[in-house]
């Protein structure tokens, strides 16, 4: 069995991002099979322009063949004045057009239980752009309430265990849509 | 009575906006004794990352002192895959902690009425940012549908009455929110 690649993306620039740091202990919790790589070039990407988007700008076609080349994505991105974050739905619009997005397994980590707005947004538009929603391994974890760093959140044993647990759980759906698209498609019973 | 004056910010970078295309048609519509310019620097701002705000980018500063000599903010942006756009969502980021949107009055014309993810979550962020949403001045406008350019809105007799309704109510409820804030806030009766 090949190894599942997951591209992990925070919808945060920040350095000392909570849900970066979230990202990074994922990366290290990562089940026996899945290799979980952080995508460090967001802020790389210009601010979306439809004018602009034929000629395919190299932070733009970096961004698409990281996507096209995973298995699955993994997003954590906080919630700034009750909405996405800029800079994480800019990246989502200039994947629109070019469907990257379509049929592909995402998961949404959340580092702030209390983000329900962002978080919702955020489905939406994913759920638009046709991808596949993992709601098995979307799990919210209080990183900021429980002042946990990226060490704190790997060997913390209630919150490693859910982590783990939801990251199987990616794995196994990944695995499912694979099977499926395999045998061309869902089989209706 | 001084000019009230209005920056008008269209959430698409796209010169054929049809966003910015309503924008312009309400400058021109404007009612006497107010003046609509057209915010154009909005695809210069970087992405926002919290790390950087304290250097206070020149693009950041100038939409700043644009938006605190306004006397109201007039937004029309468009929907991307059923969410606000990430250049609109982006300017706003960087307000967020300069609270220059705090008690502004703001009105969100629309040029497609089904649009409704995207004005949801505007409104959400900007209520989240203390801002006055005038709803009386809130419209929608099927630009697209009827087929519309600037001209076109301008001279059209049901939408450019519509319009002018809504600048004037504009234009109201910002001398009223003047008046409430000289005479040291809202009286409660």
């Amino acid at each position: 069995m090949r190894t599942t690649l997951i591209l992990a993306i925070s919808g945060s620039l920040r350095s000392a991002s909570l849900n970066t740091t979230l990202l990074r202990a994922a990366a290290r919790l990562a089940p026996f099979g899945m290799c979980i790589e952080l995508f460090g070039e967001l802020g790389m990407l210009p601010l979306f322009n439809p004018d602009i988007e034929a000629t395919n700008p190299p932070a733009v076609a970096n961004f698409r063949s990281r996507l096209l080349a995973a298995d699955g994505v993994l997003i954590a991105s906080p919630e700034y004045a009750h909405g996405i974050t800029g800079a994480m739905k800019n990246a989502l619009d200039w994947m629109v057009g070019c469907e990257t997005f379509i049929n592909k397994p995402v998961a949404l980590l959340n580092a702030s239980p209390r983000a329900v707005h962002a978080q919702a947004s955020l489905k939406e538009t994913l759920a638009t752009m046709s991808a596949r929603i993992v709601d098995e391994a979307s799990i919210a974890v209080p990183v900021l309430g429980a002042k946990l760093d990226e060490a704190g959140i790997v060997s913390h044993p209630v919150i490693s265990a859910a982590l783990c647990e939801a990251l199987r759980e990616f794995q196994v759906a990944i695995a499912g849509y694979q099977a499926e698209d395999a045998a061309g498609g869902r089989v209706i019973a």
